[in-house]
């Protein structure tokens, strides 16, 4: 099952069921109004979904599925977490940034800012080009409620959806902010997540191990910027919710993040994001010669199935001046 | 004014004023269901909150204030950004934690975890002694929505509640997670809040310059631990808005904290947190003598106005193996 978020109601718009091709939807709210009270109620909320779908009659009936009328599938969480499991993105990251975090036998995780998520289409408004305006493509999981000191095994069973996410990051103010060890705020404003949350049944044989598998398309002003596999984290997100959950009961609706999505044939597949192609570059060249977004720059990002199908959507994004 | 969320209806409990004294509530639930929403509205549903006290009559008429029956004014949180603003904690830190943050001229602070802030008088579960289980005891501000990029200056209108907060620390697992440079989420489980949010005119001449000038009362196991200052913070919290709001809007109902309550005469007034008292014994004896919480412990934090108030009300919690 596909869920979405309508632009309509309040600010966490109204929860909508996605036909299995995409293109047309199901008002959902008279069994749940929104996403985060489905996700409240879990269980009795996915069946009363499939149920109203199955009784809802032929999918070609539904509303026609604009994307510019949806929100993300969550507009705002009461937590996400990031991590960074994509060892061939943090070893680039390292000389990019100049800081070498110190590594240790746990993920990488920061506590990201969740009040607010932007849409596929919004536009993002930055006050300025020099805070080094970067794209991170990432897959994550959302969560119903997991009890603190959760075993990775049996978080397994908390995934409840896929989603796909641009963490937008502002590379001038990363290195400084990771410096004081108190971890990113000026550095991580608010993300993107693409239209629709999938279910892990939804994605077959895309879905094992607790990653997606799943090639990540990445687009900068049209241009294919990167096609990088989500198979290769170093922690599933299993581990990752174990890892969260250690000191804390994780609530209803919390969102954990895989970091930017990388493989170690980086030049083959190219990137998820702008800093790790300059790390190659500074690799490769001594210095990097990619500059980072300006105004007027689109990104994006989909993902799509062995059958074509785009499994999340599209995030399809315009930079402006804030 | 002072207000308050009685323990019933959602999870965000019920909006209700306080009268003076502190001894009686008001149910302000026809005004506004919690304290969320008013800070949605905040300079609409303040007036009415006003109108709706001085309609009712004389406050001993209102229900009594029992503080067991209420939440945290804030019971979640879509944003809690935590500061470090008072340099002689800081300077006490570096050699506790034995992680010395570069430090710029900036604000240090790290986004936290705000998906539940626990009651005052609640019991805190934590896995295990051997965390280096700490109180910190802090002020903090509530906002209403602030635009990006605003300054100081303009930021101090946005300053609309403060709050008395006990950010629960735990200790062994904070410096392996500064070294990651990702900041804390391990060391940072739900922070607790006194049960009184407080207008900053209610202050008085205890509100100056974006500080509280009030003394902090921390008792360990009822006896004397920290009377620390809160006027000692080198930035104001109207600085720590900007500072936070640089390349984000900040949504209503962000809390920002001033970190631990912390004077450089800190061997007359005593610490606001364990951490602290340790980093005195290493520079005083050579070694930290005083442990962490044990399961059992308890801890009380208070501050009293001139004329003998409780301004915030009591936190009082016990630690239990969770």
């Amino acid at each position: 099952m596909r869920l979405a978020s309508l632009a309509r109601g309040g600010r966490d718009g109204a929860l909508a069921i996605v036909s299995a091709d995409g293109t047309r939807m199901l008002d959902a709210t008279r069994t749940a109004p929104t996403l985060q009270a489905a996700l409240d109620a879990w269980d009795s909320a996915e069946n009363a979904l499939h149920r109203q779908a199955e009784s809802a009659g032929a999918p070609d009936a539904w509303q026609p599925a604009h994307h510019g009328a949806v929100l993300a599938p969550l507009p705002r969480a009461w937590q996400w977490l990031d991590a960074s499991a994509f060892p061939s993105h943090g070893a680039l990251m390292d000389k990019v940034i100049g800081v070498v975090p110190q590594r240790r036998a746990a993920p990488l995780m920061y506590q990201g800012m969740s009040d607010r998520f932007y849409g596929p289409t919004e536009e993002i408004l930055f006050p300025s080009e020099d805070l080094g305006i970067d794209f991170e493509g990432e897959f994550g999981v959302i969560v119903d409620k997991v009890p603190m000191g959760i075993t990775a095994d049996a978080a397994m069973q908390h995934i409840k959806l896929v989603v796909l996410i641009n963490d937008w990051s502002l590379r001038a103010l990363a290195g400084p902010e990771m410096k004081t060890g108190f971890g990113w705020v000026q550095a991580k404003p608010a993300s993107s997540m693409a239209p629709f949350a999938v279910t892990p049944d939804e994605l077959g044989a895309h879905w094992a191990d607790g990653r997606v598998h799943l090639n990540l398309a990445v687009d900068w002003n049209g241009e294919r910027f990167g096609r990088a596999h989500g198979g290769d984290m170093e922690y599933g997100f299993h581990q990752l919710i174990a890892h969260a959950a250690r000191t804390r009961e994780l609530c209803a609706g919390t969102i954990i993040g895989s970091g930017t999505v990388s493989n170690a044939n980086f030049r083959e597949v190219g990137s998820s994001c702008i800093a790790e192609r300059r790390g190659i570059e500074i690799v490769d060249e001594g210095a990097a010669r990619t500059g980072f977004m300006r105004f007027g720059d689109r990104v994006r990002m989909e993902a799509f199935a062995d059958d074509g199908r785009s499994v999340f959507g599209a995030i399809d994004q315009l930079v402006v001046r804030g």
